[in-house]
């Protein structure tokens, strides 16, 4: 199986100083999986909308079965000196225009941003992950939240307010990726049945 | 530091259950190091050639140092129907225009090629290997043998033949991570001594 995930720093893990991030984590020991962390940092949905398609076409390969992850939504809402990055409605825009195109070509599932340091920003981010999952579902490709539950863990935050400031360490990429892998979406979407399909 | 590294699944590291690969095993611990494993499986220096430029622009930043590396030549090696997927004379005629470039924009280094399992792919990919040597030194990009040494070891072709017939596992990708972190030529790369350039 090849599963290709598109997103942010967060995506790529780092900070992590095993260089696997939360997504490396959740195949650890897997060798029929063949992973693509195709995570850019400071990248917004945006950056991610025009690269992901030419990038997935190198990396495709019709005779394995093909899984797309997605994960980003921070980055839109970090304010700059003319406001937001990306605004809500273009963060939705864009999204529903991956998963859409996504989905038609493999199945397809998202990752909810994690809780970012900053209290500001993290509301900001809380009710655009809220809406990202509104998006997923209305699509009907699963969304996996893992806001809260990083939340109220309390070690991302730590980790990243310990760290560079913004990504966390091992620990918490670790408690991230125990969230993905205990989801029933990620289990049958990460199968290697043909017949489950993510959606 | 930005390491960018591109090349096939080698570098991408298929058959390491713990998803490192060797480039990944050289910065363990490192968090001071954003590493992009830009591997991509099957890929000859042509396909190489026409993606690493755009690929890398998306991940370059103004404000940290870059540094670039190719690793490729067995799947040039191959034959197929009609005859070798890419010859010798345009495998150099590849590498040189990719490390011209490459050279131009950042330090740049190449790590040669492994030993494969079938006799005759590996002869071919030990001659490759020797011209790629050549090119990279007539550009002044250094270039780090591991073919001798991991055929002398044994434990590629071994964990290769035991695993999917073509990749290795944990150790021999780790002594290919050792054998390129002893080497002169890449303590100065990934120095983060922004005066040293790595020719």
């Amino acid at each position: 199986m090849r599963l290709l995930a598109f997103g942010d720093s967060f995506l790529l893990g780092v900070g992590d100083p095993y260089h696997l991030g939360w997504i490396g984590r959740t195949v650890l020991g897997r060798t029929d999986v063949t992973l693509y962390n195709l995570g850019v940092r400071r990248e917004t949905s945006g950056d991610i909308a025009a690269r992901w398609r030419r990038e997935a076409s190198s990396r495709m390969a019709s005779h394995e079965p093909l899984r797309l992850v997605f994960s980003f939504g921070c980055n839109d809402c970090v304010l700059e000196d003319a406001g937001l990055r990306v605004g809500p409605a273009d963060t939705l825009k864009n999204t529903q225009m991956i998963l859409a195109e996504a989905a038609a070509l493999a199945p397809t599932l998202m990752v909810g941003p994690p809780p970012v340091v900053d209290p500001l920003h993290r509301a900001r981010v809380a009710s655009v992950g809220d809406a990202l999952g509104i998006v997923a579902g209305q699509l009907g490709v699963p969304y996996i939240d893992v806001f809260t539950a990083l939340r109220q863990a309390e070690t991302w935050e730590a980790e990243a307010a310990a760290g560079d400031g913004a990504h966390p360490g091992a620990d918490a990429y670790q408690q991230m990726a125990d969230l993905v892998m205990s989801h029933p979406a990620w289990r049958a979407f990460t199968s290697d049945d043909r017949s489950v399909q993510a959606h």
